[in-house]
């Protein structure tokens, strides 16, 4: 999708969030700031919001002098994330249709960004999980293709995030497994030094993008990570950044994400003919210029 | 007070809204928003927020190519309002205290905005006025600074609220009035056009301020305005881009104003270490400097 006019004043208030969460100073915030209004100014609408949010990370991160401004965050969120799925791993392994609640767990891990609370109860939180329907649904789609499939590649996001990704790893050890991460910091997304910090090497063949977008932009990915993006039996992307810059891509894709703002919300209503409103939760395949999406 | 640096992404949201309200086309809006983020890149952040607004408003103007953007919001909002105060200067004139009673209703004219309804019965207004407690209230100090005075400035601020100011200019005609409107059209603040149109120079001395900014910038303001400022016995200044302009200025002045952000509520509690909210309504004068006005 191309970036819309209402993502501007987002991406210059994103900027500035993230400045101040990298640290900087309220010298170099102004420059950031102003810095980043410039890069606006003169940014092309018709690439993705993602693919116009990198510059001012890398801004950020050459303003601040900090190769990963987001490194103690990422960390947090993932020892965060870890202390939750110890627990649910076990309760997760324990239930009639495991990968069915993986595949909700890991929407739910976009959901929780930050502000998740430590030492949640892990079966109080699958049952919220449960509660919440899906604003678009096509699990039994996504799971049919699943037990067909020899090869899954998955497209993380977030670090926190990746450990509940992990889950879903564990559930389809069967086969040919791929985590794709991101080849540079940028905000909290997982690198290849995050995943491999966290083990995730063990459950999958992790391969770096080639680029610092915080989505998966195919035109600026690497040749290697194409390849692999061509040949999966099944993609599984996850959170809003991946799909903003793949919704329209060629190939069948499954999306798990949170919807966090009225721009995607009202993109999907485009395609769908639904209403969505942020935190909507959506797993959903992006068949639809061949195939409207059900009302329901 | 300076520009925050939080007021920047605020600003260009606010370009595109204002531009959108103006009947900008797409392309025209993109024009607009994307030129708008290039001044904002370099905005002097030592001025106040409605200095760097004012050349955004002058860049929607251009863009449209229209001399007035609003003029259909400001004849709506006018209608509104007359249709309103019909009602309840009837009701007012037959309060025990009808001058404490319209200062507050210039303040909820202030809170009203665009979206206020039509025919709304003028007791229950009145009553939800009241029922709202003052966030700072130094009403009393007005009160008797009236009681003293021999000449008045009123400080406008939006079309439609401008009628309710009237009211309070009715409660005040043994006295010398100015009330002081913008020079040229800026959003929706009211100009001399508009109150003459609305035949407010039978209630007071309509005076242009010499400026489009959207408040009242005093180094940028005509000669002739700075001398009533000057020897006006009260200033009463109307809506929080009066505040952000004249918070900081040397004499005495009257704010009856709602806090319609997180930076303007951060900036009253720097001055007085009490906490306030986006939607409190203000009535204080600004010695601030001289005095810690209460906590209370």
């Amino acid at each position: 999708m191309q970036t819309a006019l209402d993502c501007l004043p987002c991406l210059l208030r994103q900027a500035l969030f993230a400045g101040r969460t990298a640290g900087a100073d309220k010298a170099v915030l102004r420059v950031i700031v102003q810095e980043a209004a410039a890069l606006l100014a003169k940014a092309d609408l018709s690439l993705s919001p993602p693919e116009n949010a990198a510059p001012l990370y890398r801004l950020i991160a050459q303003r601040t002098g900090a190769s990963d401004p987001f490194a103690r965050l990422k960390r947090e969120s993932n020892e965060q994330a870890a202390a939750m799925t110890r627990n649910i791993r076990q309760w997760l392994m324990q239930e009639d249709a495991p990968l069915r609640t993986a595949l909700i767990l890991t929407i739910a891990g976009n959901v929780m960004d930050y502000g998740s609370p430590h030492g949640l109860d892990p079966a109080d939180f699958l049952a919220r999980c449960r509660q919440t329907p899906l604003a678009l649904d096509h699990t039994n789609a996504l799971l049919a293709d699943l037990a067909a499939a020899r090869s899954v590649l998955v497209l993380a996001d977030n670090c926190g995030e990746i450990l509940f990704d992990a889950l879903l790893l564990e559930l389809l050890a069967d086969k040919r497994l791929w985590l794709a991460v991101k080849s540079r910091p940028v905000i909290n997304d997982a690198t290849k030094d995050d995943a491999l910090a966290l083990g995730l090497d063990r459950l999958a063949e992790v391969i770096a993008n080639g680029t610092d977008i915080p989505g998966t932009a195919l035109h600026r990915c690497s040749p290697a990570f194409a390849e692999v993006f061509r040949q999966a039996d099944v993609v599984i992307s996850k959170g809003q950044g991946n799909f903003e810059t793949l919704c329209d891509t060629e190939r069948q894709v499954y999306f798990l994400f949170t919807v966090k703002c009225a721009v995607v919300a009202g993109h999907l209503a485009e395609r769908t003919g639904k209403r969505f409103a942020t935190g909507d939760m959506i797993l959903a395949r992006n068949n639809w210029p061949r195939q409207r999406l059900p009302r329901g």
